[in-house]
């Protein structure tokens, strides 16, 4: 994996993430940017669930999200998952959401390498050199 | 800890647990339910954190919730906890939820006690023997 | 739609939804539950959004689910929903869900139809007449 | 209220708010950062449940978030929240998450003023015109 892999997702906006305004809460899109990221992972042939058995966890340590129009219960969304920078320890996405064509969200985070004890520990070699 | 030990938590309902209904969603109970489990054991003098520390989990095995009248935003419940049954390796609980005196929901959870590798062990004595 | 009416959907397991024992919290699964009855009532031909939209909720107010094995974080499961019992007012559905032939929890609700004043009203035709 | 208007809550972080890594998920920050607002607002003599009644609707346009340390189970928090800005139609907010002493995270959130059809509207003068 190298800056500029890409993936996108399709999400189905789940009943129980929307809140009395009728659309999806805010707390609602995280999780999406994370599935975002565990199918990016997967496509390059490792997937999450192996790192963290390996000890190599990576934890959210910035979070940025830009609403810009409401997402509906039951609206079929797209989310693409950009790497945007790959650091020793660090790893930064960006994400769009849209419905269509439509922009509903972008985002950023910034994770971090940990191991089980949570030290900051290099990136394994398959996410780090990928860009050499 | 014995049958019929109780406890009763305070709980403010959050925007976030309630959906395009305008009332808190179903799946928001369980975790009300736990933080009663929570605060009975912690008032027996034990933490829940502690026993899971300490390689004692208790996992959920059944669930039953009847939903009565609903709960809203920003509501101030009362939520009463108590233990109907200890066994060897289960421990049953039973919920009333209310706002004032008005019965929201009822409901009752059966927890095994399991050891790290999921396999069942006995209650801890603090919790089995204490009805004797 | 009648009863014996049934879907399967495919989960793939949150990793916002699993707890500090590795496993799905028992929280996550009532949503789960609740896409099943989406994608069934979709499969029918209508989709649970346009009767929200047309005033016909359908209100949970009744949950038990028996949890008999862990899923695990990036587990891929399969969820078959059935309805069970087609009333007036009330519709039954019993679940599956299955991690390949594994079958990891059972459950059933009872939701009620409800107008937008949270008064109980006659299930849709469409619905109630299915089983004729 | 005006900016500088300040409120603190407690938070004790529930069991199914955590994750496989043991701690606080990073999608439970957010609608903690909610109840912070909310208790600020019913400080200030008025509920955020009574503006929406009223057809003011107070969305979430930007959030960020700075992940310092980890929250765990059972950990009692205290979220101070704080106006940063007032305009016509948005207010910003800031927060610092502590465990005692300890920085947990820090945060920022923009909300935009809405009606029910989702268009932006100006603040409500107890809120806009309280800083003059």
């Amino acid at each position: 994996m190298q800056p500029g892999s890409q993936g996108v997702i399709e999400i189905r906006v789940r009943y129980a993430e929307c809140d009395p305004m009728g659309v999806a809460h805010h707390s609602a899109y995280p999780p999406w940017f994370e599935m975002g990221r565990t199918e990016l992972l997967r496509a390059s042939g490792r997937s999450y669930r192996d790192l963290e058995a390996e000890g190599i966890l990576l934890a959210v340590v910035r979070l940025e999200v830009r609403y810009k129009k409401p997402a509906r219960y039951d609206d079929l969304l797209s989310l693409a998952t950009r790497i945007t920078s790959l650091g020793h320890v660090k790893i930064e996405h960006a994400y769009e959401l849209r419905r269509g064509s439509e922009l509903l969200a972008t985002a950023e985070t910034t994770l971090a390498c940990l191991d089980r004890e949570g030290r900051a520990r290099p990136l394994p070699e398959f996410l780090s050199q990928a860009g050499s």
